[in-house]
């Protein structure tokens, strides 16, 4: 008999559900960022506190991303453009969801690659036209998975991860938000 | 008399908008990246080209991102939850927006801090609830602007800043996300 070790403890997952059915409080987070403007269009944004199981938790270290629009919209490309954080997010959550949901179903993945694009007409951002929107009009991710397990069921895997998704669900449904100037 | 310098070439996009007003073709972008899962639910994803124009692009370098969960979720926190890069994104875009309608309007800039917040009810992901959504049920931005103009102005370029921003259009609207497997 082999083990299936997808390095996601799943035990400890299953354990966290049991215990936040009693304790809704629990399972409440506030994930947080902070951006400082640098020039033109680039900012740099730094994470590393939230809040979740009632206190303020931290990452084990700081992370730093610089975001910049490239040389084609006149600016100085010192990093990727923020829309393509979306995809990143998007492509590393559904990921994420199929490592820990094949764990589950006992399933070893030996590699999964994802292949995320996002078609936006810049018409929208740059007011050329109001019936434009400034999202995407549309994303696909595609994956490419090697495990122990028949197509139909790798399918089922990374059906069950777009189910459970937060970044699917975010990226897919209407979320509000507040902006504010103290 | 002084100019107004944040580092936008604010002509340059004002040419781009009468040239697409003409070549619609040139304004559809894609946006790509490429995610490789790790272990746990650790992905490394990588972006570096894109399409628009008409033609290839290229971001000067290649960047890197490292996706996990932390701790508290019993993984091994090499990186921010995919669900941060959404706060990446939409802090990064709105204060890229600030920094050109300040530019088109003739308002210096002299700093731009900007704190976002997302609250998230984890039942949603951990399968405990299903009527508790995934994703944020609400993200909250708190801007903080030194700039030479009034409380009035400053919050004119914000709003102008939200109306153009692809990621805030993105996050509070929905957008179709196909998923498959090759």
């Amino acid at each position: 008999m082999t083990t299936t070790d997808n390095g996601v403890n799943v035990q400890a997952l299953l354990d966290a559900r049991e215990v936040l059915k009693g304790a809704p409080e629990a399972a409440q987070f506030t994930w947080r960022a902070t951006s400082s403007w640098q020039n033109g269009v680039h900012s740099t944004v730094k994470i590393q506190n939230f809040f979740g199981l009632g206190e303020e938790q931290n990452h084990k270290s700081a992370s730093v991303f610089d975001a910049d629009h490239p040389a084609v919209f006149a600016a100085s490309d010192n990093g990727i453009t923020p829309i393509e954080y979306l995809l990143v997010g998007l492509t590393s959550c559904l990921s994420a969801g199929v490592a820990s949901v094949a764990q589950n179903r006992g399933i070893q993945l030996r590699s999964v690659e994802a292949y995320v694009e996002g078609k936006m007409d810049i018409r929208g951002i740059l007011g050329v036209d109001s019936e434009v929107r400034n999202g995407y009009d549309d994303i696909k991710v595609t994956f490419k998975i090697d495990a122990d397990a028949s197509k139909k069921e790798i399918e089922a895997i990374v059906a069950q991860s777009q189910k459970r998704s937060a970044v699917y669900d975010l990226v897919t449904n209407p979320t509000n938000v507040t902006v504010e100037v103290t």
